[in-house]
């Protein structure tokens, strides 16, 4: 028996995390038990992690890849295989789709070598379906600007959006920019060649159109309800 | 124009930090301008993940071994392959052959993919010489709990030995040893598979002797004389 496995992928200020929050919400409602993780974090290991890419120095764009999949590798051993083996539900915000569009399309390392890294971190756990909420940077990233500025953190740049990696302060606003346009690339690429486990939305639809689409995509892959 | 590369390998308490700093101040005081280095450490990211290594959960055995081999790349990234550039020399305490004993022979995780990230990690800048100092696992262990209680630390089991990646201390104490025992089977059949660029020494000689020998072994790769 094996349980059900969705990812939420797209670039910064998409709305991953909103969306995740949703349909697990929804999953919950309907009586299924559903775990909702992120990349990285939700182990010890990866919030370690997470912490070293917000706050450490700049990494060789290699090291920086292996702490993705050593945080990846984790997630999977230790919470995406016992869910999906007990057969239930497990909901990702990231997963290995965003370390070929963030390494691979954004940083310029071989899609190869990161095939290989994402099959040997996973152990061949791919999601049954990766919703990719795909949005223009300048939009996405001027929500998390926003969000930024609602917060009262940090609003001088796009440098602190973990998720694509960190990104050195003094590069120029252009560099950062080409590195999110290559990373959507990378995210559409994914989706157009792998159609029956991609869906591609459009990320700036209002919440709750897009809370339809990913529902209407998820219900007929639901185990029997419990 | 490139320098010369040294690795130090073998069990907890074969010897090696001390051999290694001896060889360090020979180089010095023949006039070179020697580097050293260790794994994991001597870059930020190094650093903190030994912490992690010692002080965190339990990993899984793949993301233990992704989070060596990301230190590996910085290591090499940030040290090793710099200093290789500019003609300089390079010794490290532990290397990629530490891996493949450990999460190889030792955690049984299959070869050809640590093997695989070696290369990647490494860029394939492996060492010139790799100086095994080989003892018994009951020796080297003995000599590390030695140590501990000298230092006043926890000298309850084996079970601190970092280098080894971290064991549970709920092994039983026959576990560890076959694990140990294991690991040194992996670096001794590295050393007969190339010895060209493998030299095995008994680490249970006398210090003075074992440096004499390393001596012997180094001096005929050193680059002209500064």
């Amino acid at each position: 028996m094996s349980g059900l496995f969705i990812a939420f992928e797209g670039g910064d200020g998409a709305g991953k995390t909103t969306q995740a929050a949703r349909l697990h919400q929804q999953l919950t409602e309907q009586g299924y038990d559903p775990t909702l993780v992120r990349e990285p974090g939700s182990t010890e290991l990866g919030a370690y992690l997470r912490e070293y890419l917000i706050n450490g120095q700049a990494l060789s764009p290699l090291s920086e890849l292996l702490l993705f999949e050593a945080a990846r590798a984790e997630l999977v051993a230790a919470a995406i295989a016992p869910t999906l083996d007990a057969g239930n539900i497990i909901i990702t915000d990231r997963f290995a789709g965003s370390t070929v569009a963030y390494q691979g399309y954004g940083r310029g390392i071989d899609r190869e070598s990161i095939a290989w890294l994402n099959d040997f971190a996973t152990g061949g756990r791919y999601p049954d379906l990766t919703i990719l909420l795909d949005v223009d940077p300048f939009v996405g990233l001027g929500r998390v600007k926003g969000r930024q500025l609602e917060l009262g953190l940090n609003a001088g740049g796009v440098a602190d959006c973990l998720e694509t990696g960190r990104l050195e302060p003094d590069r120029f606003e252009d560099e950062v920019m080409a590195f999110h346009v290559a990373a959507r690339r990378g995210f559409r690429q994914q989706a157009a060649a792998n159609p029956e486990r991609w869906l591609l939305i459009e990320g700036n639809r209002p919440i709750d159109e897009i809370a339809g689409q990913v529902w209407q995509a998820v219900r007929p892959l639901l185990p029997p309800h419990p």
